[in-house]
This record gives C-alpha cells, sequence and structure tokens, in this order.
C-alpha cells in the first residue's frame, strides 16, 4: 500500500531526446546521493540486480578500469542477449565513457557517456549520450524499445537504491 | 639482384583518400590472384607472417565468422601493441567487415570494410574503408602513419604471396 508521499511525489522518468542525427540523450532522476547512484553503477554484485529490467543477468566480465573489458549475459524471458564492450573512461563517481556493443548485431559498436550529476538535495541525475557510425544505426536502437528498457531497469535501480540507503 | 623484368615493373603503392570526413578509403592492388589474397588475409598461420609489418605477430583469438572476435599482438621494437575487434560479415572471398579497435586508445572503435576485386588479369585490387565515430578520430589515425604501416605491411605481403604461388 502506498503512503501519502508516494502517491504525490512525480514519478521520475526518462527524457530522451536526439541532440544529433547519430546521437541519442537520456536522462533520468534518482532519489538518492551521487556516491550510492555510483555504487549501484560500477559494484557488479548491485548492478546485476537491475541492469537486466529484473531478469536475470551473468556479469562474465567487468574490468572497470581505462581499457578494461566488461561483458554481460541478459536471460530474458523471450531469450538470452549478451551485451560488451570497453571502457574508454572510468572517473568516479561521475562519468564513464564505454563502448557498448549487442551480440544480435555484432560489430555495431556505439558509445556511451555516462554522467551522475550532484543535484545537491540529495538527488542524482544521470546523463547518458550514445553516439552511433549511422543515423541507421541511431534509429535502430531507438526502435529497438531502448528507451523502455532503460525505464525497466531504472524502475527496478529505483527500488535498489532505497534498500541501500 | 634485381631482374630486370623486376626493375621496370611500376610498384604497387596504396592509394589513400578521404571519401568523408569520417572516412578513410585504401587500395592497393596485388600481383596475385583473389583466392590467394583472401588466403593471406584469413588463415591465421599466413596473416601472422605480414600483418606485423615482418614484426612478430601473436594472433590470439581470429574467429572468423559473424559475431567472431579478434585480437592480434604485434611485438615491435618500439613497443608491444594489441588490436582487436569484432568481425560483422564474413563472405569469402570478397568481402571482411570488422570492428577494429588499438589498445592505446581503447573504446574507441572505428569500423573496417574490406573488398577484393578480381581484377581479371591475376591481379587483385584490395579496397578498405574505414568508419570513424568523429573526424578527431579520423585525424588521429591518419597522423599516426596509418598509410606508411599499411605500405610496410603489404609489402611483406607482397613478398609473401609470391612464395604461395
Amino acid at each position: 500500500m502506498m503512503t501519502q508521499t508516494e502517491m504525490t511525489k512525480p514519478a521520475n522518468k526518462v527524457k530522451a531526446s536526439t541532440p544529433s542525427e547519430r546521437e541519442v540523450r537520456t536522462e533520468r532522476i534518482f532519489n538518492a546521493p551521487r556516491e550510492r547512484v555510483w555504487k549501484a553503477f560500477t559494484d557488479p554484485k548491485l548492478l546485476a540486480q537491475w541492469w537486466g529490467r529484473g531478469n536475470k543477468l551473468v556479469i562474465e566480465r567487468m574490468e572497470l578500469v581505462r581499457g578494461g573489458h566488461w561483458r554481460f549475459v541478459e536471460h530474458a524471458p523471450e531469450g538470452v542477449h549478451g551485451f560488451e564492450g570497453r571502457y574508454r573512461e572510468v572517473t568516479p563517481p561521475e562519468r564513464i565513457v564505454q563502448s557498448f556493443e549487442w551480440d544480435g548485431m555484432p560489430g555495431y559498436v556505439c558509445i556511451e557517456t555516462m554522467t551522475l550529476e550532484d543535484l545537491g538535495d540529495g538527488r542524482t541525475r544521470v546523463v547518458s549520450t550514445t553516439l552511433f557510425h549511422t543515423k541507421e544505426e541511431r534509429d535502430g536502437m531507438l526502435n529497438s524499445g531502448m528507451t523502455e528498457g532503460l525505464e525497466q531497469g531504472y524502475a527496478v535501480l529505483d527500488r535498489l537504491l532505497e534498500t541501500m540507503a
């Protein structure tokens, strides 16, 4: 049962935009301080709990340093999906730049730049900008339900951040 | 000592151009039929003999199918350089599309499309087009001596193709 506060609190939703024809930008506010959000993005045990949108996520590799590789496998009801990439920059607690590739389209590689902004009131804004090689790849990602998938994962993250308080 | 034929035969040189601000295109003719050139590009034992420009090359991974990974380590006098990527398309004997990343700039990923054109006279033209995420990355690659490195490797390949005849 929701409390009065929860019922009136505006939901934090993903805002998506396309700053250029090869980019997608998303932003989302979390009701948690930046250090806690950073931890949920960088501790493999925590990341595994929300990145897969509630599905089982196997973190095969997560070498969170410049040049390190990452590989996550999501076991969703509709199938198993592998994702991988490499870290270009890791700057705690505010910025990660990494390549991103889905096994279903191997050799199509986009670059994600994620920043965590401390809003100064105990909340954090996560801004993610993804750059593709072509507009067609960008549009394909948008049409694949990227924003909806992100929304699902972030909803699970909301609950995880509460339990970390 | 060169024979008269070798002295008068025009040298095959790399022609490089920039078809767009995020691309580099190179082409090079080889005095060998396409099947032989394809073999020299796809048989790890042969590739290891020329890709490193005469330096020792360790092929750590070369899964030459769509979705497969590759990783080569060149042991040059000035240092050890790792390169890696993933195959987007492998179409014998004419086309390979793959991602390409140098360990020195992790997370900067370009896409190479290589085609082998049968010139019908026992020669083969290899055309390689590389697409970068930004113009700056493209210019950085050009300024790193990309064409010269390619020329060195192809010169070794010329000699290998002769021995394969």
